[in-house]
């Protein structure tokens, strides 16, 4: 990236639907500071960006003496519709729907802003501040589990938006066509099995359904799931490996369909990586004949590194999102 | 494309496991010349490139006399390792394993040839010449319904190889995860389901179940099984209604991941397009919340046209790959 950015800085600020976090940037020194505000849906939509708009400006005052202002990121649950920077029924932020985010921003702060999903901002910093970075490479598909399953795709350095806005959704791609009732309407999407909640909600049904003993007579979370799996209780670990075999089904089809030289998958549900591991590598090589023919060790990726598919857990942690929301200025995404 | 192209014509040739397909193009009149021959892969690897390499030879006497050879593109089928033009073990070029297609071209053509695989170039045809030229787009995702099921991505108007030229295989993407075995090693592709061979076998398991007693006693083609599915055989338009409903599921999730403007179903069981539609569409709207929110009447889609998510059947017919291939050098995928 270019040189006039070097004396730059950027504000990125991930809304989320619990906190609300507004960053100051630099590539040189990262993040410079961060305020964290919660996010006070209950008192309205107003309120809200005024909140985000009040911390936006106390870091313009702090850092401009020292900056130039190069631009303002804006992560926000989806789905967002681009250009535009409009929510449609947005389930994080309910109350939100129709809301023109970016013109409201824009009008608020006095200058220009560009907004983009959570999960595709994920992706972007995963791309030029994580693992892409240390695979070198410019173009990967990010899987979050998180609450639930966020999904972005970076091209080339750029976020692949799609023609509205709303690519990145293979969070909702279909896995088990008869499978559980998403929000989303749709039944048995990867969401409804390889997520933080999905985990959980596979947990109760085990104890319920009297088929996961060595689970009863607790109240689990994911990463308490997680805890006893790493110890040794069968019963949890079968609960990961069911959503790694969800995600390996669900990558498998990613990687036949794009080919893409890294697959990150990220997310807080990754704590579990070593878990969900046998199961997502042994589906992608039952699913996937585009992978077994490119996977590391591969002839194909032998021949020619460049060609090879890599799956990988991310490197970032939850600052991904706002991370990406501070880098998202830099790159030729910028349309505000 | 540019004006010195006025002046120019292309080669292009369609290497199919049964038909060997060779024409001349120019972008004012279209195929000029077109050679079919039999792809003899019984006298062997080396008598097919000499038919292919010879017929090439005799456009080339006939036509460089008027024009300038801009270019020479070949369809293939794949799995295709690219940029190096090398075949991995082709199910439909038997023997071909490891062989370096566009090598052995070059060297017998004596200049530099482009290669990519057939599914990938019915795409980059509809783009430029059918469904995405009257669409107004550049962007598409085709899925091609013949022996297999095929499937290209085109972004920008280049063709989106992937990582090592095998993008584009969701074809063989799960869509019933305990389903059919398919060739590749998976089970439950979409190919199983919803390809020429895939409505026949299904006609067939209904008969040999005795749950199809409409369908008894004949032998079904793909294209006698719809004739009867038009005129009233209810077990007929089952079958493609069960073809229809995968292809759905298919498409809701290429929709969720991309969010192309443009879809396109092609490939002579598109010729069937009114019995899939139902199936389809019932599929999309349940299974993609991105489909809903950008259909063509949605919001999303009338405020900003150009954000719409269409699904249409394919305008060119079974010459879209050998099309593709002639005009393959002039677009930007151009490699050689």
């Amino acid at each position: 990236m270019a040189n006039e950015q070097t004396q730059s800085y950027t504000i990125g600020v991930d809304l989320g639907g619990t906190n609300l976090r507004i960053a100051a940037y630099t590539r040189d020194a990262g993040l410079l500071e961060t305020i964290l505000l919660p996010t006070r849906l209950a008192a309205g939509r107003d309120a809200v960006v005024d909140d985000l708009c009040g911390a936006v400006c106390d870091l313009q005052k702090r850092f401009s003496t020292r900056f130039d202002l190069y631009g303002i990121g804006i992560g926000t649950p989806g789905p967002l519709e681009l250009p535009a920077g409009r929510l449609h029924n947005p389930p994080n932020l309910t109350g939100w729907d129709g809301f023109d985010l970016r013109c409201e921003l824009e009008k608020k702060l006095q200058r220009g802003v560009v907004v983009e999903s959570d999960a595709n901002l994920a992706a972007l910093a995963e791309c030029f501040l994580g693992r892409g970075l240390s695979m070198g490479v410019d173009s990967l598909c990010m899987l979050t589990l998180g609450t639930g399953v966020g999904n972005g795709i970076i091209l080339g350095g750029k976020i692949f938006d799609g023609a509205a806005g709303m690519a990145g959704e293979a969070g909702h791609a279909t896995i088990y066509p008869d499978g559980l009732k998403c929000p989303c309407g749709n039944d048995g999407c990867l969401e409804m099995y390889a997520s933080a909640t999905a985990v959980v909600r596979a947990a109760n049904q085990r104890i319920e359904a009297g088929t996961a003993p060595m689970l009863v007579g607790q109240k689990w979370s994911a990463r308490t799931l997680a805890e006893a799996a790493f110890e040794g209780n069968a019963d949890a670990r079968q609960v990961y490996t069911d959503a790694g075999h969800a995600l390996g089904i669900g990558l498998a089809a990613l990687v036949n369909t794009l080919q893409l030289p890294l697959y990150v998958v990220g997310g807080g549900l990754v704590q579990a990586w070593e878990l969900l591991k046998p199961a997502i590598f042994e589906e992608l090589h039952h699913r996937s004949y585009v992978y077994r023919l490119t996977e590391p060790g591969s002839p194909v990726a032998t021949h020619n590194p460049k060609g090879a598919t890599h799956v990988l857990p991310a490197e970032l942690g939850p600052d991904a999102g706002l991370l990406g929301a501070c880098i998202l200025p830099f790159t030729a995404n910028g349309r505000s």
